[in-house]
């Protein structure tokens, strides 16, 4: 075993800030701040490596002990004290540190060291029993808690210690913790032990090094408490890194009124203005801090009431900053006037800081643009694109479902699409709450700002459109309970009706009652500025996902180079059309399907010209119609029965079709490219819209450059068949128009077997787009309507890492698209590629594309920004890069 | 262009019998059989070269013509007669001839080369004007129908030419064709011509030389027809290899009562026995026998009527199975005493006679045991693996025809071709009856399991396609009268209406009213025999898919060597546990579930305990769980209501614990591993289940071989967490019983990413399973219970070359099976690998199987014979084979 311990303070240290994996990020930036003179507490650090070995049902290692007792013994040297002693007894921290921030997931123990001797001894040197037995008291609390499991009976209820506390206030009549005097601090103490030995059997142990190696071995178990591998999961922290244990001399800060401890960041973590922010409390200790007990000062406060000690703070952020070149949290105490530090660490921040913060340090000549680019987490962008609740004054949430979709909205609540519109058109601010949504909704969900629905996960059909859609959506939210009779739902308790007026943050999937303050969206001149060097740095283009004009002119201005996805079936369930395309449906005949394709025909075409103008100069990927057709078809009784009125046929034959054409998988049914193979007419039609428009856009000057994506290949000769068809409709239509405008015809790869035979459809495709919604869900088998039930145990039990809809399964999914991509280019070399599923916005997928070679990925327009972000950091970290060529 | 037209006839040919790709089947045998002396009309054959051309729309050969001129001066100066001549006219039948067998598929015109003028030559030559006459008459219908497309209008109404000819007859209160007099046919004659005048706007051509060309072209545009596409379909031929036209001089069978027409084959193809069989009829034209207007004579009744012509064709049978080395079908025509052999070719034969001629041949020294097994087709040994009439409890036959095709079927009866489609598709069994049937009857007959004539004979249409197809057939049941209007048929006194169930006895010829009690198949003497070169000869290994003791008792017979997939599900579903099961589902918790599970145990442990003694020896592959659960739970109102009472639930408990459970895609849904992932305690009883079993099994000195299957794994890490449960729950349950039983742990693949990480995945798995039929869904993104609305026109508009369902998709999932076998032994070499998909009993999936080196493949036991004889067949064709090894 190699060295196990590594000591710091006094002016230097044996580790470094480079040390996190073996230190953990505590221990190694202790070492970094002693190195660096800071004044730090002595101490050591006990390897990760000694908790994998205690993971792995290894033992200590042998010489572990020996390390321990040489490095108290030096600590003790060094800051004067010595554990154990019964005069000048040394107490100790003991905290753990993983490699990975993790704050709150592990569990600290202050003052160890105490007992019935010690404590008359920190009486002395500190001339306050009181504090030396309040020291003690909270000691035994935490000890009890942490190391020895006495904790509450249930989530609601106290603690025993909190219930002794309380009932020791209650029969001193007193009402303040610091009212209580040395006896009854005492009497706490005496019971506190009782209570351990009754909860668990054990004595407390007086034995310090007993207490040491308790705590040690506490924090090690820690390292795999449910509350961790949760955190650990969320941030994807493999659990073979393990956590080291930082073993400290403590400093006190409630020695007195000439003490204080408290927390600070070299800039604000909200807004990223550079000054220093934070908060301390006059004789308290870090737990008093955090706990809320008392309520903080601010920090600038601090420079009046101790002055120099604030000076010392200032002067140790700015080294601190100067040195790490990021913004720094620390944890400070100050002890009878004199500064330690105890932490310092990077400083989590919001998207709108992380942002100007980067942009700052470039100009401040700190860090360099491609640091910056690193600097920005491209998901915490996302609170940047849109409005916000002013967490300044953030309500209590009524309930929390699933964040489906980010950013905040304000609206009145109806149960039903319908109402959403209606309300809409006369200029109500509506959110459409749902059991679920389907695509029968859209227009509801358009007419609405905001979705709640409560079944469907992160990738449900609401969560999706949403996102597209760029409205606030929470999903899965299971505590609503929606009564159409009655016209409202309850939920958390509450009960609302329609037209009451409720918020979302679909950015932490939580509801509120009524209207929470909004802080809008701004993009700042910071974040184009950064946009500018993200540009510069990228291979991959980024396009959007957009089937309006409006869409398409939202995601040009965050900065899209064409669209990689216009999905015309939302085209179809427009409400003047639906009629028409209903009629086709359940037509008798080709002959039958033609005249109700011509009537839908010119809508068609006016949809397309909308987004040609849009997209001026720019690509536009159109996939022609893909869902199974039993999706526009009516589903309830009253909407059968007014179809028939209105096709003038019986309930009972629109019954009967809707049956027949019901299908027990619709996923893997007649749809994409299969409804052209058994029905041509209706992608002719389309083609022939879009020929007509890109004539017409051309006729205004407009350059198009349209793109024709067949859906759902999973063979050479459907692409072939298909592709004759649409060179010969758009040929034909441009050729009556007497205009020549360039174009391609590609396809969707999202079955399984068109990546194995991504050789044989290259030969018929200008472009492949990856769907990789589909192609997951054939792929793993999964499929996203029903994948609720079971894919949260798997991410619960760590047999997924991430929900393979939100993150390609880089592993499965994308071995197959990697596959396509090398048949693909090896027969077409040419070939262009791209991704237009949901993963075209999700950062490491984003990498993933730029790795493979994709030209472009194609995203919702809200999440355009954060897929540059994370093309160029994928450039960068690749160590390739340079400014994106050629088209998109 | 290269030789176009290839001569025959007079002792010599310029092509020869290995030429069937360029001369087609019929033509390449003519050839043969002219340079063998077997007397033979001469002619000439058109190449398939030139209906290539044809069909890719290049017209004929610029020097065709001069060629086809070149050969009919050549055949007239052969035959004597020149063709055109108005003295003594050449008279010619034109032929299809594809190189693969297509009967009654293409189109076939006799006595060419008629007018006004060489009916007179005929007349005086054949000194019978009234036979020259009738000639011409049944020519110009011919013609009319074939080349000038005058047809009926509809599928049950008669022929425009046989309604003038049904006219006729009433007109002169006649009954039979023979009693119309030469002035009748001539008046015929004229009304045909006007017929085609009215039906088509150009008059009936009287120049022979049009008259040929106009025949040529029509054999070439019915290659096309779609008829021939759906009997291409059926037996794999391509589209590219055309047919190719055959020009004879004809040959008269109805010159008087020393002609005769008739057909033969050298054994009888259905039972095999050595004998010459077949039929004929005296004073007639070959068409006359196959439609079955007139009841043919048996063959061995013309001994007697003309010796020397009956010994000349026993002769000439003899030579050419000799020399073909195979059981021949031959036409002959008898012209005044005269034998002409107008055809010869490999005789279609039954299962039963295909097994029996090849053994009998090996006996007879003829052929080797590889070429009898080759001669083999797997998929016919289905008849006879399937059940016969219990001849203990055979009922009395309402009505008796001819054992046309062999084999017991029970169906509901239907009159039409295309009601027999519509029922088959929503999931009828049934048998269809017809006055007789054409080749527009073809997709009827394939959707019927059995078929029943009033008319014709053994070697009739519907017999030789019934054969070809291995469905039960009766033909010429003469006591039927099916009445088309009110949808019903008399047949020997009973009235059988639409839907009404029948038994037929193919083998018998014996039809029964309702469902006859069936027997089980038994292997006969020679398939025993031919089994035992097979076993010998192949590599692959075969099992069975079987859930029961029963289907393993029959599986053992036909040759099984374990169970490759027992199923679990079909044990839950039994009534006396199904209650258990749903309260299983229904429970809030996993103790409810073990309570219910608890009770299932003993019921699963006596289904283990049956099939491993049945298996004794063998290994036996058990699938845990696989289905989900929703399947298990009631779905009428009625149904709820029961289990409710049941469960001592409200029935809106369980309606709304169906809602929650049903699902979007169920086949993507929740189901396979993941129900244990989810709920770990049913596969934890299931395990138990099985160790107990075999325990008790080994206690009754049974050999057990487990081998436990964990189903829809989709990564490494589902299969290791639930291999250390069912590891752990065995060997707690054998220790407990004191007994070492040693079983392995694998999985199905069945997920394309399974493929993709199979490595991975086998560092878990003693064996996969390539479970084929959910791979093929999840590959193609096809639902196997809703493909049937698109499926057909893939089908039809060759984008699919098989239904991927019944055949492997070798170039798709078969690379992806390919992929993972690939991966798995790099991993772990000595990984088990095999089939249970129902591909394991198709014939070339089976051959993939063995190619890319699976160690078994598994079938429904009916099938394992069909597997075996594949397997053997694979292991020739690639030259390996020898004899089984190892273990299956």
């Amino acid at each position: 075993m190699t060295k196990a311990v590594y000591r710091f303070g006094g002016g230097s240290a044996e580790g470094r800030a480079g040390q996190k994996q073996l230190l953990g990020g505590k221990g190694a930036n202790l070492a970094e701040m002693a190195s660096l003179g800071v004044p730090v507490p002595p101490g050591f650090t006990i390897t990760t490596e000694v908790c994998a070995r205690v993971a792995a049902g290894q033992g200590y290692p042998d010489t572990l002990a020996a390390e321990v007792e040489a490095a108290l013994a030096w600590v003790g040297s060094v800051a004067g004290p010595r554990f154990g002693d019964a005069s000048d007894p040394l107490l100790l921290s003991v905290r753990s540190g993983a490699p990975a921030s993790m704050p709150g997931m592990m569990d600290t123990i202050l003052n160890l060291g105490l007992n019935d001797t010690t404590v008359a001894a920190l009486a002395a040197r500190s001339s306050s029993p009181r504090f030396a037995w309040d020291c003690y008291r909270r000691f035994v609390a935490m000890y009890g808690d942490v190391v020895m499991g006495v904790v509450a009976p249930s989530e609601d209820a106290p603690s025993p210690f909190e219930r002794i506390l309380e009932e020791r206030k209650h029969a001193r009549r007193i009402e303040k913790d610091t009212d209580l005097d040395e006896a009854d601090l005492r009497l706490l103490v005496a019971a506190y032990k009782d209570e351990v030995l009754r909860a668990t059997g054990t004595p407390f142990p007086d034995d310090p090094h007993a207490q040491l190696w308790g705590a040690i071995a506490a924090v090690f178990r820690s390292w795999d408490t449910p509350r961790a591998q949760v955190y650990r999961r969320m941030h994807a922290i493999p659990s073979s890194w393990g956590t080291a244990v930082n073993v400290q001399a403590m400093v006190f800060g409630n020695l007195g009124d000439d003490c204080a401890t408290g927390v600070a960041f070299t800039r604000d973590p909200a807004t990223g203005t550079k000054a220093l922010y934070g908060e301390y409390l006059i004789n308290a200790q870090g737990e008093d801090v955090v706990a809320g007990v008392r309520t903080p000062e601010p920090i600038d406060k601090l420079a009046a009431r101790m002055p120099a000690a604030h000076q010392a703070l200032v002067d140790v952020c700015a080294r601190l900053e100067a040195h790490f070149k990021d913004v720094q949290d620390v944890e400070f105490t100050i002890q009878r006037g004199t500064l330690w530090m105890l932490q310092t660490r990077a400083g989590k921040r919001t998207g709108r800081a992380m942002v100007k913060c980067a942009v700052d340090m470039v100009h401040e000549g700190l860090i360099d643009e491609p640091t910056a680019i690193l600097r920005v987490e491209p998901a915490k962008l996302d609170e940047l694109l849109h409005p916000t609740i002013d967490p300044a004054h953030r309500p209590t949430p009524v309930a929390k479902g699933l964040p489906a979709s980010p950013g905040a909205a304000i609206g009145r609540v109806v149960f039903s699409p319908t109402t959403a519109e209606e309300w809409h058109a006369r200029g109500e601010t509506v959110i459409l709450a749902r059991v679920e949504t389907s695509p029968e909704d859209i227009h509801g969900m358009k007419a609405a700002v905001g979705i709640l629905t409560a079944r469907g996960g992160m990738t449900s059909h609401a969560a999706v459109v949403a996102r597209g859609m760029g409205k606030s959506c929470i999903t899965g939210c299971s505590s609503i309970r929606i009564d159409h009779a009655r016209g409202r739902m309850t939920i958390g308790g509450a009960t609302v009706k329609q037209g009451d007026t409720v918020t979302l943050d679909g950015s932490t999937g939580e509801v509120f009652l009524g209207a929470a303050p909004l802080r809008p969206a701004q993009l700042g001149g910071e974040l184009e500025e950064l946009m500018r060097w993200v540009d510069a740095r990228r291979r991959l283009h980024v396009r959007t996902n957009a089937d309006t004009p409006t869409d398409a002119k939202t995601a040009r201005a965050f900065g899209a180079e064409g669209i990689g996805l216009c999905r015309t079936e939302h085209m179809f369930f427009q409400p003047d059309r639906i009629l028409a395309v209903r009629e086709m449906i359940l037509a008798k005949d080709a002959a039958g399907r033609r005249a109700a394709l011509a009537r839908i025909l010119p809508m068609q075409r006016e949809d397309f010209l909308g987004i040609f103008r849009e997209m001026d100069g720019l690509p536009v990927t159109i996939r022609l119609l893909d869902p199974p057709l039993h999706e526009f078809l009516p589903h309830t009784r009253e909407e059968i029965a007014e179809v028939a009125h209105e096709l003038g046929e019986t309930p009972e034959t629109i019954t009967g079709k809707v049956a027949e054409l019901t299908e027990s998988n619709p996923m893997l049914g007649h749809r994409g490219c299969r409804l052209a193979i058994t029905w041509p007419e209706i992608y002719e039609t389309q083609v022939q819209a879009i020929a007509e428009a890109a004539s017409a856009a051309a006729a205004d000057g407009i350059v198009v450059k349209p793109e024709i994506m067949i859906p759902l290949v999973m063979q050479a000769g459907e692409l072939a068949r298909l592709r004759a068809l649409v060179v010969a409709t758009m040929d034909r239509v441009l050729a009556a128009a007497g205009r020549t405008i360039a174009y391609t015809v590609g396809t969707m790869i999202e079955l399984p077997r068109a990546c194995v035979v991504a050789d044989q459809i290259a030969e018929h495709a200008d472009f492949f787009s990856f769907g990789t919604n589909d192609l997951t869900q054939t792929t793993l088998g999964i499929s996203r309507d029903d994948g609720g039930k079971f894919l949260p145990v798997y991410l619960d039990t760590d047999l997924l890492p991430a929900d393979p809809f939100a993150v390609l399964d880089q592993g499965g999914v994308g071995a197959l698209v990697r596959m396509a991509c090398e048949r693909g280019r090896g027969r077409r070399p040419g070939l262009k590629l791209g991704i237009c599923g949901e993963h075209g916005g999700e950062p490491s997928s984003v990498a993933f594309c730029h790795d493979i070679g994709l030209d472009y990925v194609s995203c919702s327009p809200f999440r355009v920004p954060i897929a540059r972000v994370a093309a160029a950091r994928a450039a960068l970290s690749q160590g390739g890069g340079g400014p994106v060529g050629g088209t998109a």
